[in-house]
């Protein structure tokens, strides 16, 4: 039976991805050698550091003067290398989720004055906060663009009085973004680049410098820049892994042609959810919701019915749509990988489903 | 042509590991879905996590009270984690080479007091220093086991009279430790593990919350015990590629078997250096050569046979013999994985090579 993964992360990834990965893994680049086994140091892989760093540039179209990273540890170590990297004086933190909320403790605890400009925790984080003010003394403004949890989502960049910083860890490459607002954009590769292990890191390198406090040699983003993200062995197969998808997006005609298609299968699942009678979306405002990870409850009058639903789906071959246990119920995640056709086969069996009870 | 891998690091790994990884790559353990594509809190992902962290505990004996970790950043990040948990006071370092050299800057730049006990930089590192004392008022003796880049290597466990922290990036698991005289060992995966990206850790919890300074979430130790590795999404697939090195290693008898054949290479490889007319190690003493690393330069009188060597090597399939430009000339890394096949191969170029010039 096809399995269809809606899982929120690690999930789906092109059958390109795979198929290029498995491959490397037995013979890479004619080499007779695995991926996980030549020098990081090697023609071969260095190869590999650079086109996918030059593939990263044209995708999003990353202005001059910013430098492309992949790292180690994922968003949770970008909660603190950014604000050691750029807060002096203050930043300022939007709050619209789990992760939004981690970032922001992270750099207050640790590192220094935070202000919360905004939180929608009142709410559990069914909506994205609007109207709020970020005061023109911060050094940067801190936001998570897309919340895997609550399934909200910022579409277009914030307009605010100073340089931002963003976690695009679940939506990134999944639209165009302007990049030259940002001092620094990061994402963990397990959402729409590649497997776990490696983190993209888009740094504008003349934000760098201007803190005073000394820097741990692997926290500076500047170590990572002057040694083209080898200053120490990079995760080689996460990074080859994210090679490919990066191949893949640019054959498909980039993030503008990618969002169109990220557009189209939101659009199905949501009117889906508005259409069939057991089914409502958590999100308050429909502006918010995420096209990313399509979050879903059963109405209160079909509560019982949860673990039905979930049963009948998984012997459908839906695979990862348990909800968080945050906001219970389901999360389909519509990730850049995740074909039209899956969403119409977890369409079908919600209609199915609503037909037979 | 047969390739014989001899690179440091990332550097060969069983044939087993890889095609255990490549089938997992396409389907991974009856999914249907790629392990790089699955969630990392999957029932079929925490068996891999929960596994491999058993087996590091029965390969090495790990005591009680101990706490195995998979984590991200490499050795280098633990130069920074490692004094940022333990050293309260000071702590005593042995300089032993570069990695040992960076792990004691950071820990003096950017944590607290070091004494360096003893240096071999006097000699380029050809040495191992001997007869140093580690005061005992110090929180931890910290040294590198083996010098990758100077090939030589510390065999026995230091007896110094408090407890010890070792960086075992590249020889764990090719010998028994007796792991209760550490309160901390690391080792990046990269060379008898895995695929890089996933960082070993195996800590005693009860070293651990005795330091006063503020430690941010990822570094702590831990919350990375608290949360089985799993405190934010782990290096999915390096961590299962090591897992699959582990069960090899334990298919082959374990430490003390692969000690024996690991004796046996190194054996072979510094007997040949040891007879032919044209090479020299450069490690001063034979009792601190490297079972893993074995560096040879051309002996003074056939210096400029030194790209010959090279090339003629080459054309016989061997990889990554260049030396580290710290020490020039070659670089044989016997790694667990290295079959003897292929030191013989080694031997039989650097013979044939003597005959004929």
């Amino acid at each position: 039976m096809k399995k269809h993964n809606f899982s929120a992360g690690p999930s789906i990834l092109p059958e390109f991805t795979k198929e290029k990965t498995a491959e490397a893994i037995l013979n890479f680049a004619g080499t007779g050698l695995s991926v996980m086994e030549v020098s990081h140091r090697s023609k071969e892989f260095v190869a590999v550091m650079e086109q996918a760093r030059e593939l990263v540039k044209e995708l999003l179209g990353v202005p001059e003067g910013y430098s492309v990273l992949f790292l180690q540890g994922g968003a949770s170590l970008q909660f603190l290398m950014a604000p050691m990297n750029l807060l002096e004086k203050k930043a300022a933190y939007l709050n619209t989720g789990t992760w939004a909320s981690k970032a922001l403790k992270e750099a207050k605890t640790y590192v220094g004055e935070v202000v919360e400009v905004a939180s929608s925790k009142d709410q559990n984080y069914n909506y994205i906060p609007k109207n709020y003010v970020v005061p023109a003394d911060v050094d940067y403004f801190h936001y998570t663009s897309n919340n895997t949890i609550y399934g909200t989502e910022i579409l277009r960049d914030p307009v605010v009085p100073v340089p931002m910083v963003c976690d695009m860890s679940s939506d990134i490459f999944s639209r165009p973004v302007d990049v030259s607002k940002y001092d620094l954009i990061y994402a963990g590769a397990q959402k729409n680049l590649g497997p776990s292990g490696a983190t993209l890191v888009i740094v504008k390198e003349s934000a760098l410098g201007k803190v005073t406090r000394p820097i741990p040699t692997m926290l500076d983003y500047r170590t990572h820049i002057a040694n083209d993200s080898m200053f120490n062995t990079p995760a080689t197969v996460p990074v080859f892994g994210s090679l490919q998808t990066l191949l893949w997006l640019k054959e498909l005609g980039g993030v503008a042609a990618i969002e169109k298609v990220n557009q189209q299968k939101a659009d199905m699942l949501y009117d889906e959810i508005e259409r069939n009678r057991m089914f409502m979306s958590t999100v308050a405002d429909p502006a918010d919701r995420s096209r990313m990870n399509v979050i879903f409850v059963m109405k209160p009058e079909y509560a019982e019915l949860e673990k039905a639903f979930s049963d009948f789906a998984s012997s459908r071959g839906m695979v990862g749509l348990k909800g968080h246990r945050s906001v219970g119920g389901f999360r389909a995640s519509l990730y850049n990988a995740m074909p039209v056709e899956s969403v119409q086969a977890l369409i079908d069996v919600m209609q199915e489903f609503e037909k037979n009870n």
